[in-house]
Order: structure tokens, then sequence, then C-alpha cells
């Protein structure tokens, strides 16, 4: 019989895994049977909007923490994938930070194209994985949401591609459950709208709150306060947006921060991060890590050390995204179909060990960007994954880096040269600032004129 | 080797299984051996409050509905339980409708008056719950959230007492996901000054949508719409507060209702129910049921008829609650310990076939107090759960619908006797629509020339 995959999960990671296999079998390899659970209505992954919140409609936590008026944080060009350009999909070059909707199409457009919905079981969610010490398969309990029955099968892999920004983690701070206005963590974060008028407070300092932080802006808040743990983020921001210290305490609506300073708030966003959450997984197939460039226990960031037929896709910290997940999905295909041997355990753990080791080392953005790029080298250097410049994405990297200390509330108008098509994206036809409508259609509505620009 | 008895959630249908067994153990019977697993970190349910919404702490659904300014809507002479009345615990009478905290220091009154906290073991979450059969035993799964580590153990015994208000539904609407406004379930409302000033829209018509409106209307809101499907609620309101058909459709800030009405809202808040959502037990094991007075395939609404070593407390549509959780679980224990012998499947199965036969033929609130009644009733006849004058209690919820009717605004202004101790109730010291403090100490703070008004 032939060998069975299970993916858990049809986001950018599990549609990887597909679109590898597919590739391998128009190749004319024999490839394993694939099923792919997908707990959404819809492949996709976070890039499905629901304006739901918390529980959704089949009672499962909200896989999504996607917002309206969501626009690409980093160019577009540094996630290509290389086997589907941009240009490909839309016919036409298209500007660099496109928004979710755009990128939800290009995504979808590839697996069109691959013919591979045909893997994805949709509404199907995973409640359970353990392994059989006797065969070494793998049972996996899977319930059925549309007819709400339980079903179980075995499987010889497991590929868990469920993606690592679901699970909200919300830290307790003094005084926030007599809070007199609204706190919600971004996972719950929808619609800029809402905030329009109101003083927001985002906690937090990464992508999340920057990112809240000027959408709020840009709709209308009277004024966003960040507040940071580490370290500042350090943009230049505008009059109405400000920077402090760890909030200590709150009292009715005003919160206290460490550096001394209050101020009155409608608003809590609690841009706190999310943690790796696999409650399916047995405890000794479970991957437990922070967030973080190089979890431990995954050979070349994907095999499960202790069982390497259990597999993680795009479980890093990410710069490279959806090219990243590709140079893992084809890796693995090859894992699986025997053209690449894993070595023992032994070499794997001690490889591990030194990637994780090289992590720690990492002291900036700069350095993180170079490790995550000799990470993608690495898996890319033995498959048939279209040529990856990866040099060259890793300097686009390194200038959108600069485009954001520049201006953080520009950056989004600046363009960059595919290294697929080597064409240079052109310039918006509305600065991002001003571009309240985020829908595919007002996005692709280039003035003719305007194309021409660049 | 004595039987165990693996009880799920330690809120008031849980501990009322605890109190139960203990209160045997005290009369000199041998009871099993009882483990209480509770998801949160606190016993008492519902009755806990969290600040939280969506996914906890522990990456856990949050199980709470709870919100601030929550008080009693029934009269809690309706609920008091018949082995420790109010008076015992507070040492002196209070008021008909208690506000949370109140309710929840009277819950944990009992558990602590009776020792019974150490059956229980707080955050841990069962993951699956299964029958060998082979052994008939059952094997649990749980999660400790604190150690993130998953244990087995097995049980003669599987009672669920996760209550049935937790799971939020969520239904659809054209053009809800552009709504330029906040959307939310009433799982997820807490505190009603955030809707100070605001023009809210409550979907349903039951007691979720009628108490978070007349609190939002309470703290300030501008205006508040309820939007029914089968039938208005029929209150009089005050002059912000009004009744329309179904919503239909959402345009930017705007709603259409089926009445051909249109408004402009900040907020919609679905208080459109919960399901049954027991998603760790088995499908054969698992009670599946809308919210209804007598949920089908329990004998006696507790024991499941395909297996009746799982035993159900507290899944009814409550009119009665704590009382009847109790009469529940004297009934079960009285079964477990042998005292009680269950018919063959052929007669449960009828009895529960003509209980739900009935429940169908229920007209009106008055009927389904009546049914409820009788379904009390029956539980308690054969225990020696201390004697509960269930006429009276019937009696007090028909007068309560009628102080309703009478004035939402009002009704919780009232006193009844309590069935136990024959007291009546002060009045409080202040009318609840001006009592915005809900705190204990508040509630408490009796001047002693209004205690003695009674």
């Amino acid at each position: 019989m032939a060998e069975r995959i299970a993916v858990i999960g049809a986001g950018p990671s599990g549609l990887a895994i597909l679109r590898a296999f597919e590739s391998a079998r128009r190749k004319g390899a024999e490839i394993p049977e694939i099923v792919c659970y997908e707990r959404q209505s819809d492949y996709g992954g976070l890039w499905n909007y629901t304006w739901r919140t918390g529980i959704d409609q089949h009672g499962e936590p909200v896989h999504g923490s996607m917002y309206r008026y969501l626009w690409s944080n980093g160019p577009k060009e540094c996630l290509e994938f290389a086997d589907y350009s941009f240009e490909e999909h839309f016919g036409r070059p298209i500007p660099s930070y496109p928004p979710r909707a755009v990128l939800h199409d290009y995504i979808k457009g590839r697996i069109e194209k691959s013919g591979i919905t045909h893997y994805i079981k949709l509404n199907h969610a995973v409640r359970w994985v353990s392994e059989d010490e006797n065969t070494g398969k793998f049972t996996v309990a899977v319930k059925d949401l549309t007819t709400d029955e339980l079903s179980k099968e075995e499987f010889d892999y497991v590929v868990v591609a469920c993606g690592h920004y679901s699970t909200p983690i919300t830290p307790e701070f003094p005084g926030l459950s007599k809070f007199l206005g609204r706190t919600m963590h971004s996972h719950d974060f929808r619609s800029a709208d809402e905030f329009a008028g109101k003083d927001v407070l985002c906690i937090g300092s990464s992508y999340s709150s920057e990112d809240i932080g000027i959408q709020c802006y840009k709709y209308g808040a009277k004024s966003v306060t960040f507040s940071w743990r580490t370290k500042p983020m350090g943009f230049k921001w505008p009059d109405t947006l400000d920077e402090r210290e760890l909030l200590v305490k709150v009292e009715g609506k005003t919160c206290f921060f460490k550096d001394g300073s209050k101020k009155d708030f409608d608003v809590i966003v609690l841009c706190t991060g999310y943690s790796n959450h696999f409650p399916f997984m047995d405890d000794n197939l479970r991957l437990k890590s922070r967030n973080r460039l190089y979890p431990p226990n995954l050979y070349k960031g994907v095999f499960w050390l202790n069982n390497p037929k259990v597999l993680y896709i795009g479980m890093q910290d990410q710069y490279y995204t959806f090219n990243m997940f590709d140079a893992e999905a084809w890796y693995a295909r090859d894992v699986i179909l025997g053209k690449i041997k894993l070595p023992s355990y032994g070499e794997m753990a001690e490889d591990a060990a030194n990637w994780l080791a090289k992590e720690e080392e990492v002291k900036d953005a700069f350095e993180a960007i170079d490790f995550q790029t000799e990470f993608v080298r690495d898996l890319l250097a033995p498959t048939d994954y279209p040529r990856l410049d990866v040099d060259k994405v890793a300097e686009m990297f390194k200038e959108w880096e600069h485009h954001k200390m520049e201006n953080i509330l520009t950056y989004r108008d600046k363009s960059y040269r595919s290294v697929l098509t080597g064409t240079m994206a052109p310039v918006h036809h509305t600065p991002w600032l001003e571009a309240l409508d985020d829908s595919l259609e007002a996005f692709l509505d280039q003035p003719k004129t305007q194309q021409a620009a660049e």
C-alpha cells in the first residue's frame, strides 16, 4: 500500500508541501497519498479574513489574526514564490506592498494553477495525533466540522503546518480586570475604523504593535501609545504616537507606566505575541518553543528529532515567509521520497545544536536576516526548487529595515526589483497613508500614466 | 480497588456532585475515589470573572461568559441550596437579587464549609474521554495546564459538568464582515462602561440580550436596539430602547431590519446563545442537543442512555439552577452508590421519550416553569436532599415573570421569601438602576435603618 501523509493546515506552509509533491508528481515521481486537513472553510491560512473573534461558527478557536486594512509589512519581492512570480499571476508588474486581498489572490492563484485543491479537506479539525509504538504509524483523529463526526486514519508521516501566530499570549497587569475600557489581544483586532477618535494603548514592541498602531493612526485614532518591555521600536513617530516603558498598573481608564508617566486610554491592545500551541499533538511529538529563528529539536528546522516522520513546516520566527516554507517543503518532500537521506540521530542532533548556537549569537535584525538567509540557502541547495537568489533577497530585507527607520509611515511606498523577473515594481497610485480602500480592485486599478512612471 | 469517578468541571454542577458524595461520606457511606478536573484557575465555573476574552493564558478557549455588573436575573430564593441557606452563609438576610461577587461568595462558602476542595484539580483541561470496550472503563486524557503535560487515567464513571453556556453560536449576516464598528458575541461582553454614549444593537431575544441591553442602558449607552427572529421580548422599554425584527444586512455602520427600518450602530452584540460543545467526549458518549429543558438521550436528564456510567449534570435549559444541579447530583450519587437501581435500557429510553414528549408540548414560560418543577421534584423524591418546597419555588418563578413584565428596570428591586428559612428578603439599600458599584462590599453594606425596614 502507498505511504500516506497527513498535512495539518492549508495555509502557506501546508500548501507549500502540497505544491512540492505535486511538482515531483508532474515530473514523473511516484508520490505518497496526501490528505491535508484544514480547520477553516477555505485554504489560505492566516490570509483568510473573518469578522469573527474568539470562537468560530463550529466552536473552534478562531484561527486567524488577520485584520482589515492589513497590507504586507515587507516587500512582496522578499516572499515571492520562485515557481510562480507575481507578474505571472497578475499579468503585469504590481507595487511592492500589496494589501491582504491581493496576496491572498496570489497564494490561491498558484494553488489553482497547480490543481492541488483535491488534496485538501476543508472544515476538518485535527483533534489528536499519536504514534503507534508497534507499527510506527500515526493515528490521526479528525473532526469533520460540518457533520460533527470524528474519524481516525493511519498515516506514515505527519506534517504540522498550522502556523504559530494563532494562539495569543495574554499577560496580566495589575488593575487590568477593572479597566474601564476595552481590553483585547491583537489576535482579535479586526478593523481600525473602530478606534477612530480613541486613545489606544498597544502593549508590545514587535510587528503587531507597530502595524496596529500605525493602522489606528491612519484611520483616525486620537492617539496611540506603544508600551515596551525590552526596548522601544525607536521609529520617528508622528505627533500623536509615542512610546513608553512597560505598563505597570491600571486604575479606571488611567494607565501608569514604568517611567512614572500616566495617561487615560479607551482601549488596551495586547500586542504580546503568540505561543506555539499544538494541543492535538501527543506530548512526545509536540514542538515546544518560543517564537525564534531556530526552534529546538528540529533537524533542518523541519524534522522532529525524536521521530523525523513528524515534520514541522514554517515554525520559525520569520523574515522569509512563503519562499522559506517552500524551501522547507521541497527539502521535506525529497527526504520523504528518499532522494535525500537523513543522517543518524546523533548527526542530526549535533547539526541542530550548531544552528541553535549560531542563532543565539544573533545580535540584531541584520544578523537575523543573514542567519535566516543561510538557513534557507542550506535547505534549497540539494533540491530542484527554481533558483532563488537569496543574497539579493537578504539585501532587500536590509533595505526594508532602513526604509522603516527612515519613515515608518512611508516605507510601504517604496519599490523593489523582483529577483525572478528582474522587473522593478511600479510605484502605487496612492501613498499607503492615503489608500484607505484595501480591496483588490482598488489596488489593481492602476492609472495607465502611473503604471508607465516606472 | 475502589471505583473511581472523573468529574469534569468545578462550577455549580461539578461542585454539586462533590457535595453530594461528601454528604454521603459524612453520614458513613463508603464513596468512590473522585477526581474533579477544572480548566480554570479557580472553582466556581461561570461565576468566576475574567477580563480575558477568546483564548486564555493557557491557549484554551475562555470558559466564562461572565460580565462585570452582572446581578442575578432571578430571585436568589429560587436557586438557594437546600443544605446551605443564604442566611447561614451571610449571617443575616440579604436582598433577593445579589450581584455576581455575592453569589460567587455564597457558592464558595458551601464548598469551603464542606471541606471538599481537595477533590479538585485546578488548571487541568480534559482533552479526551473514551471507553475501553473490553473493560468498560473510561480513559480520561488530561492536560495539566501549568506543567503543559498530558496524562491518562482510568475511571469507572465520568460526570460531565462543564456547563453549556460557554461556546458561542455566531450566525452570519450579509455585510457583517465589513461593518464599520465592533462585532462581538455576548460571550465576550465584559463591561458595560465601554458602551457609554454608543448605539448598541443586541441580536437575540433571550436572557443575554435582555440583560446586556439593560446593562448598557444603566451605564449610559446612547441607545439599545434588540433584534428578534421569533418574537420580541415585549417589555416596556424606556425611550432609548426598542425592539425590531431580525437584522437582514449591514452596510457601513447602517443596519437594515426585516421590518424595513434602518439605523446606524457602533456595536453589534450577537446575543445568539450557546451550543452544546463537548469536544473532549468520544462521539459515542457525546451529548448533542440544542439548549432545551429536556435534552435527548439522557435518562432523568442525567444518565447517557447508551452508557449510563457517563453522566451529564446541569445540561438543561434553566429556570432552576443550583438546586436543580443538586437534585441531579444527589440522584446520580445514589445510583452510583447502588441505593437507586437504574431500570433496563428499554424502560429508561421510554421514560426519557415521555419527558421529551411532554417538554415539546410546553407552550410558554409558565408551563416551562411547571415542567422543570416536575423534573426537579421527580429527582428529589427518592433522595435524602433536604426538603425543598418546589411548589413555592415555582410560584416565585411565576411572580418573577410578572415583575419583569411590569417593569424590566425594577424587577430586581423586589423581595422574596426563602422557602428554607421563611425569611422575607430585605429591600436593597439602592434601586438596581442606581446601584453602579456591584462589589460584594457595596452590596452588603446595608444601612441599619433599611435592614429594619423589612
